[in-house]
């Protein structure tokens, strides 16, 4: 099989752990006989340093000609003073309207070798697969307006959460598939007590749930949503929400593992064209260190593989390799508060490699 | 000590919480020598079965005329397919903007003999001791529009976050005096990276900070906080928080101590008739078995005495009474998995009013 996959490195850590991602594919194709070639591109911050954008055009058509792209992580404390169009975030929040990224996949499940990284006890995270379903190109995070403005002269400032009907009907579709590939349940998760928008998000998971006979839907409210997460996280499959709900939830259910560091993400486009990219950010304190943890980057060229290439075999393989190593007791500086041997990030890379 | 305390029991298990309330604030003037006046008014569910309205007007005048009020909780399946105006909840919004309720204070402390039911490790949890401010009269809970619209001729929806500078103002000054009671730490919690509001925010925490040198201000984003008030809770001393962020924030802080149903708050009147209530809900399921825990609303009580009335010898005298309960190793039904003698709601409630 031949694929063409645009790699954009970003910011900080993203640069290393990119670099890891693409050394495991490499290794993938010549294993399995596909030839994957690699195109690169600038977004964030260090885009804004070449180019003065933080997503430029190159990039974008670059991405659009490839077959997926993989993201590494962008901002650092150089670009917070910006003004925000030359934010590193912008571009991540431009390249997510540009390829029509309208839902991002993060998968949590528990690994036995990591419970001790863990703040929760083991009896609560063990067993844990759930899937956050997070809309991705609506919302609060692209609504108009959003700026200041004035009451009776006074200084004021108004944010927007907008949502079209059929924006909330293919991410609710979107998880209902999902969850029939899974343990058939999707939870819902809206604030249909105080927001209008909740209301028409309830609504139209229950029409789209008459279509899946087989899938139990439940509703649930974001702030039962986020203790319940903690609580009692097993109780969940398949997890939907808006786009800031889901940032906050998804974020927080990191905690479930070891470390953020460990954790993939998918991006699904409407295009075809598919995103992933690790959850952790650019980790600018630690950047360059040779330290930060490869497995969420090289995780997330694994989800790419079986997403958007159909390469089951490859995937398996590939999560396998980094569950060896874990088991072998290897772990990066995040992971390290256990019996371990500590490594670097290249060392890291190395061992699932040869895992592989 | 004369004082005129508004009750508003609610639906659901608020019935016999607050009777708990009502019952240790009686022994606390006995034993004090302060003559506490109770008035019963109605809201929620109940109060639109008997009047109609979820908030009638007599009840927003009681409170009005009182010192304080306690509430104890409102909702119930009951009145769920009721259109939006005639459900309970709405007389809880109506009242916070009523009686101009501007702040929610949600203190989470460590119970040492409760870490059993954490579902958090003990080395996370032990000596936490966080105060979450959460804005409750603005935001996303009441913006304008909230409402069905089209675009393009088809079906969208819209929710308007919105904030007045004084409001975000009168706040964040609240944190910092309430911080430089405590251990002078700040942290205010925003999506500046995405939000116009959260950048207001922001700029206004910083100019606040001027006036507050000896005050430590610290920035987080949301979906950081959320991950950070799990992995490292001790970290906290005051969180601030814009409304929706703090709703969903305080349900999952819930999950340091054993349970919601220890927790008290209070909500700060910009006139001075603050109101007092446990953070759990209604708990319809449980409701009329005498199983609830009166602990949150008794302890939103003794804050009542505290900070309505400056009565800290008899808040203390409560608090203790209290601990010393859970030290004895009672619990009620909520907290108990760990070596318990199971009590009832009013066996506890007696209990703490003979440990008083
Ligand atoms: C960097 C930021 C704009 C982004 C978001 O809020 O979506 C990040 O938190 C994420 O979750 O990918
Ligand atoms: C019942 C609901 C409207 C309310 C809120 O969202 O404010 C509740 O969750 C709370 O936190 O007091």
């Amino acid at each position: 099989m031949k694929r063409k996959i645009a790699v954009l490195p970003g910011d900080g850590i993203g640069r290393e752990v990119t670099r890891g991602a693409v050394e495991i594919l490499e290794a993938v194709g010549q294993q399995f006989g596909h030839d994957f070639e690699f195109h690169f591109g600038e977004i964030g911050g260090s885009a804004i340093d070449r180019t003065g954008s933080p997503l430029p055009d190159e990039t974008v058509e670059m991405c659009k000609s490839s077959d997926a792209v993989l993201l590494g992580a962008v901002g650092g404390p150089k670009w917070d003073q910006q003004p925000l169009h030359l934010r590193p975030e912008r571009g991540l929040l431009k390249i997510r309207k540009d390829l029509h990224l309208y839902a991002n996949l993060r998968p949590i499940s528990y690994y036995s070798s990591l419970s001790e990284s863990s703040p929760l006890k083991k009896e609560i995270i063990e067993g844990v697969d759930l899937l956050i379903v997070r809309e991705l190109t609506g919302g609060l995070y692209f609504g108009k307006p959003s700026e200041r403005t004035t009451l009776d002269g006074k200084e004021a400032v108004v944010d927007t959460l907008f949502y079209q009907k059929s924006e909330i009907k293919r991410i609710i579709e979107l998880a209902f598939k999902l969850a029939s590939t899974r343990r058939n349940k999707v939870t819902s998760v809206d604030k249909a007590n105080v927001l209008e928008s909740s209301r028409m998000w309830r609504e139209t998971a229950e029409e789209v749930a008459k279509n899946y006979p087989e899938v139990e839907l439940e509703h649930m409210l974001v702030d039962n949503a986020a203790m319940q997460l903690i609580r009692n996280p097993r109780q969940f499959d398949v997890m939907v929400t808006e786009n800031m709900f889901g940032d906050i939830l998804s974020d927080e259910a990191s905690v479930l593992t070891g470390s953020l560091g460990m954790l993939p993400s998918a991006s699904v486009s409407v295009d075809g064209c598919n995103l992933y990219e690790p959850i952790h950010g650019s980790a600018p304190d630690i950047a360059g260190k040779n330290v930060a943890n490869p497995m969420g980057m090289i995780l997330s060229a694994a989800s790419m593989l079986r997403l958007s290439f159909g390469l089951e075999k490859e995937a398996d393989a590939v999560e396998k390799a980094v569950q060896k190593v874990l088991d072998a007791g290897l772990r990066t500086g995040d992971l390290a508060n256990s019996p371990i041997r500590g490594v670097s990030t290249s060392q890291m890379i190395a061992e699932i490699k040869a895992a592989l």
